[in-house]
């Protein structure tokens, strides 16, 4: 296969379409080094440009898929359903979904990463748990899952390495932001770590990187297609993300709010979307026969105690201290709180979810570079949401802490997050949509 | 100046318009190495796609011109005139011409380049003349001008390394194409190069890069335009090269033909392209009132034989022999001769330039890297232009070659460069158009 780079870049930067044979010599050739970053990153200019149809982008997306290591569920019994979301704030959803589907007998085998921003990934916040270990190695997590239907384990280092190295070039060259290099970044991802089903959730709004519903909608299209076209069953929602998604924002308060959900004593928005969630990948699993019928299975391991208990054997499973299930003191706490109050009477007519984001992320909760240090224990929780009523003087939210340095500042970041009106703004459904 | 490429990328990107400080900066830090091909190449294809306004294309030639030396000729009396050609198939243009207007008293101190492709620069060709050294130092450079009034050297190592950077990098992620990118590349060396008032000569046709007159046209406006913001005057003339200029293609041929041309015995189109330059280049000079005056004055010089006493001049102040160009067999000389013949009667209705560049590369005459060695003595003598009438069997061209190796390969090459129909083409006139 005697390609040159030199004459892709030419061919898409004049609108043509890449074969199949290109995009996967393309892919491999990067990987391995010998196509330079300065060419790469030329083309995925001309991509944002000019664009990929369909087929291309499965092509790249089965390309990435197995540029490198990719797993083998095969010694799991059963359909295994995957869930990704593209990420917002207060998004603690796998560690209330991941215990809840596997309660009612879903094989959960998931791969989860940590996070940079404002708060970490599921994977840090899983480390709440005193001694939760994620660095389990293949054999074990195969094993777990087939003992008890539920692991949770770290990225393998050599998973879809072809988008680690193009996603890195894209977020230094102005290139993240075009939709089938987006849509193929995160199915390779998804398609390597081999689940036969997959459930997403693509957030929408100002929280989210899809801001309107149209370009969520757009994205949940592209992913449906692309799992659909790699033989895989998909379906997607689309979520609100307009302000922050529950009550917890920050490590372990938001795996307090999942356990709180796992007992049926959640905020609404938040259970509400684990529960559609849930069900999908319930029916994927075909442990029910409509959605309903799951839905009243979920609901009932949540009333009987099995959901709460599914965590607990998943915690323990991984080294983690299950007590803290029961006993929320085990995990880590902040000293300090310090309530943001409203000046003026009014409505909550919306909550900046960037500015949550970086209050949370000043008080310690985030990373912005790989090598940061996250504190746990520390975060927000938020007692007005979006469409409440409020009195001047009135606690908006509680901010936890552990050092005064940059508290004045997430304070003030936090107190404008908070839009007040003197109208009743019109609330939206946490599920905005369906494909 | 605490710019961030990555905010300078998307700025391109989404048809913003870099301000002159962005400009300066990003020029300056890449040259510098501070930053990496990959963000300059996504850069590169986003001015692709979005293009740049003359106040950015401006900005730009000028940070380039400024980002190594600058030749200082003011220790030249008088108006010093350049003149640069962007290039095509027997272009021996500037040979004959430095000498003709120094012979009326215009002083030439003029930077030439080596040549890729078909055949080589300027300074390769020179170099028929044995002995000629055009590896001599400012200060003598700047002395023979005063001297003699006119000298010609190899450009310094430092001229315009941005240019010489960021066209290396465009020329591996195909982003040469573009037309503000073609010109400020040109015009900073020019511009660095020291000259008062620049003559331009745009190649138009199947062996220039501007394949058609809108094109052409578009960038010696675009080039007048930045020479004069720049504070230069500045002409251009847009010439005819759908087929080879002249008859001779190859180093000492062509220099041979630069010989005649100074004697007053050179083909037509070539002889002609070269009085209006040099015409141009006396009144930008003020050694004429008018083009026609000044075209009297170089005719004078040629019937006078002062022209082809100043040719004897430069090539012995540079250390040549000048007895060659009386004597021309003392310029080298292929061993061996072939007639390339035409098969039909008819009318030459077109010469493909690349097909007899190619001819002239196979037989020595040219290099594809900077290391190859040329052969300065190779090459081909055209025996029919466009729209001369042919016989079947007479001689279209005769090839002169040391090595039968890729003879035939070239033969053949050659031969399909000539068209031949049965009506009589009409014919363009050298000079196309003047801006």
């Amino acid at each position: 296969m005697g390609f040159r780079m030199y004459d892709l870049i030419e061919k898409k930067r004049d609108g043509g379409v890449l074969t199949g044979p290109e995009i996967k010599w393309m892919t491999e050739e990067y990987t391995a080094g010998r196509i330079p970053d300065y060419q790469m990153s030329a083309m995925t200019m001309a991509i944002f440009f000019r664009g990929l149809n369909k087929e291309e982008t499965l092509n790249l997306t089965m390309a990435m898929t197995t540029s490198g290591d990719t797993v083998d569920l095969s010694g799991i019994d059963g359909i295994k359903v995957d869930k990704h979301s593209t990420g917002g704030v207060g998004d603690k959803t796998s560690i209330a979904l991941a215990p809840l589907v596997a309660s009612v007998g879903v094989k959960v085998a998931k791969m989860s990463g940590r996070g940079l921003g404002h708060t970490g990934g599921t994977i840090d916040k899983l480390e709440s748990f005193p001694g939760f270990n994620t660095s389990i190695s293949m054999d074990a997590f195969l094993k777990q899952v087939n003992d008890i239907g539920i692991a949770i384990m770290g990225q393998t280092k050599d998973l879809v390495p072809a988008d680690k190295k193009l996603y890195a070039l894209r977020d230094v060259t102005a290139t993240v932001d075009q939709l089938s290099l987006i849509a193929s970044s995160i199915m390779s991802k998804k398609l390597a770590s081999g689940a036969d089903a997959i459930v997403l959730d693509v957030k929408c709004g100002s929280g989210a990187f899809m801001k309107d519903f149209a370009s969520a909608k757009a994205l949940a299209l592209e992913m449906t297609e692309l799992g659909r076209g790699a033989g895989r069953k998909v379906t997607a929602f689309i979520s609100d993300m307009d302000e922050p998604l529950g009550l917890a924002v920050g490590n372990a308060l938001e795996v307090k709010e999942a356990i709180d959900t796992l007992r049926g004593k959640g905020p609404e928005d938040f259970s509400e979307l684990v529960m559609q969630l849930a069900s999908a990948m319930v029916c994927f699993a075909g442990k029910a026969g409509s959605e309903e019928e799951a839905r009243e299975l979920l609901d009932r391991s949540i009333k009987e105690g099995r959901a709460i208990d599914k965590l607990k054997e998943f915690v323990k499973a991984q080294g983690g201290d299950e007590r803290a299930v029961d006993d929320m003191s085990l995990l880590p706490a902040a000293k300090y709180e310090c309530e943001v109050e409203a000046d003026t009477d009014g409505f909550v007519s919306g909550i900046e979810c960037a500015e949550v984001g970086n209050a949370s992320l000043l008080l310690g909760g985030g990373r912005l570079t790989k090598e940061d240090e996250i504190d746990l224990s520390t975060g927000i929780i938020m007692k007005k949401k979006k469409g409440m009523s409020v009195k001047a003087g009135e606690t908006l939210a509680v901010m936890y802490y552990n050092s005064e340095e940059k508290m004045e500042a997430a304070k003030a970041r936090l107190k404008a997050a908070f839009k007040i009106s003197g109208s009743k703004p019109e609330k939206n459904d946490i599920i905005l949509g369906r494909i």
